[in-house]
């Protein structure tokens, strides 16, 4: 038995990813709030972004505990994660609630397939910073009010969505080429077969779009 | 003695104006965190906008425990507070920190003053959404390397400061002139001079101000 090792610079690769995926997260659900049709999804929304908060003060502290000062960590992701939601503006609250609803969930699946790459305590952390289950709850119910109060409103969403996998796959796929220490950490080695994640990710991702009454 | 007594409406109209004010601040301070300077200030920024929404959830919980719809309570402000906010944009860094410092404190003080007027649990309610002091300390000592980076920049904040001030006042005596019960339960029927209670908040104002190198 081996003893306990200090993570390699891959590990905060990865926290820096989350860390400011959550950041950026919270800044665009925070700043979509405006689109809400009513103060109480409003209110609803910007919870939602709140959230995302608090796990970023844990992947911070966690960083820096590592000796990694968050905003090195965070540097390399700026571009790629700003040009998806450059890209991926919603225009109401329809495309908002999907979006999150999407963005969540892709995430949280990716971080549950990464989390077993982990040693302790950082496999623990990233388990901790899935989401809450009661935010995709309500963004679930969201799309499915408004697909009920106009049909047409679901192939809209549905091409909405796939252009949200889209942006994601191709910053991903950037972020991949320039992050190689990342991309083995990832793939485990060679234990993971990189295509076979995607392939997994997107599957779990065509069963979420057909519970909301969307299609792939 | 009495017995305990069911709260008027004049506290929904009181626990409405706070529940908004901490929404709004919220998004306007996260929609600000794009002029941070860095991500280290990026991040700071959004928590402290987050740690609204805690508190706005709380406001919330107890408007619905008194039977009142939050959205209801809310809505007589979304104007005013909104103008507020519309009329006070930040251009930069140093405006943003300079508005989250004023702004905090002077809700903070306004709070203080009327908790007294509240019948338990509203007192400690109010008493307990107060801003986290480390907050406003970041503020200041953001507003002092600023000002020490360029003298010049002391006399604009200065100016900032008296604006968002103005504005702040000038929605309070809209709000007042039209939420008659909301300005009784603050003037504490007629136990509370009105005139007095701005001076106090504009006197403590003062002093911040110069604890931070501007002037009123």
């Amino acid at each position: 038995m081996s003893a306990p090792t200090t993570p390699g610079p891959a590990v905060a690769d990865l926290l820096g990813l989350v860390a400011f995926g959550e950041l950026l997260a919270f800044e665009r659900m925070a700043g979509d709030a405006r689109l809400a049709p009513d103060l109480h999804r409003r209110a609803a929304l910007s919870e939602m972004a709140a959230a995302e908060i608090a796990n970023y003060r844990r992947l911070a502290d966690r960083l820096t505990a590592l000796g990694v000062p968050p905003e090195d960590a965070m540097a390399p992701y700026l571009e790629p994660l700003q040009a998806y939601h450059d890209s991926t503006e919603p225009r109401d609250w329809a495309e908002v609630v999907t979006k999150a609803y999407v963005g969540d969930a892709i995430t949280d699946d990716f971080l549950r397939e990464i989390a077993d790459t982990l040693d302790e305590p950082d496999r623990a952390l990233v388990l901790d910073v899935l989401h809450d289950s009661r935010y995709a709850e309500f963004a679930a119910e969201e799309i499915r009010v408004a697909v009920a109060a106009d049909p047409r409103v679901a192939g809209r969403l549905s091409m909405w969505a796939r252009r949200l996998v889209g942006e994601a796959l191709s910053q991903a796929g950037r972020v991949a080429a320039e992050r190689a220490a990342l991309t083995t950490l990832i793939a485990q080695g060679d234990r993971v077969e990189v295509p076979a994640l995607f392939r997994r990710l997107t599957a779990a991702h065509t069963t979420r779009m057909a519970t909301v009454g969307l299609n792939n």
